[in-house]
């Protein structure tokens, strides 16, 4: 399931442990500069809006497990389930585009609506 | 980025093609009558409530798009946008496990709260 020839999927990889073992310094380190990513709440451009979009999971995120992860040259995709503080389960998917070593677009998918039930519950 | 060596890929290709289609019918076909399938409002289990969960989503599909597909023997990554009458943009993910041509998994990741909040904006 895990093909490491793909030099895009080595990556990504590399990214997701870096980021589910809360080392977000190391994680940025795969991140473009100038990263898009198209996430559920809409898009991201730049290392520091990524940044800001992943730093509040990372804090709340309890454990992870890597489901599939697939790629070739310049594409890798991996789907994973993470455990967070407010949300047992919440699987995503990334699909990432990646060039030197960078992650320079993302597709991340997963659904908002538990930490919106969550989020209500807690008011 | 669509490796059509892959056997689970071909299956899940063919059944995505048939239900972005509006074949329900023939995507039924790639669907293992036991199938279990972890989508977010929960766990669907057999090809009957997988059939019912597909049904109002097909009739509201307007346009879809594949981002990525990737697959080995018997594990496929669908990543893919889709365009419904209440939601411009709702990308998705499958990652379906194939044996003998037939889904007989599938991890389901989309995001509802766009769906949620036509809902609501329509009531």
């Amino acid at each position: 399931m895990t093909d490491t020839t793909s030099p895009a999927l080595r990556t990504a990889l590399a990214y997701y442990h870096a980021w589910t073992g809360h080392d977000l310094d190391q994680a940025m380190s795969y991140i473009a500069d100038d990263i898009v990513c198209d996430a559920p709440a809409g898009r991201l451009e730049g290392a520091a809006a990524y940044r800001g979009f992943m730093a509040p999971f990372v804090q709340i995120l309890t454990g992870a497990t890597l489901i599939a992860a697939f790629g070739d040259d310049t594409t890798a995709v991996i789907v994973y389930d993470t455990e967070t503080v407010p949300v047992k389960s919440a699987p995503a998917a990334e699909c990432a585009t990646v060039a030197d070593g960078k992650i320079t677009y993302s597709r991340f998918i997963f659904d908002r609506a538990p930490f919106e039930a969550a989020r209500r519950a807690a008011d």
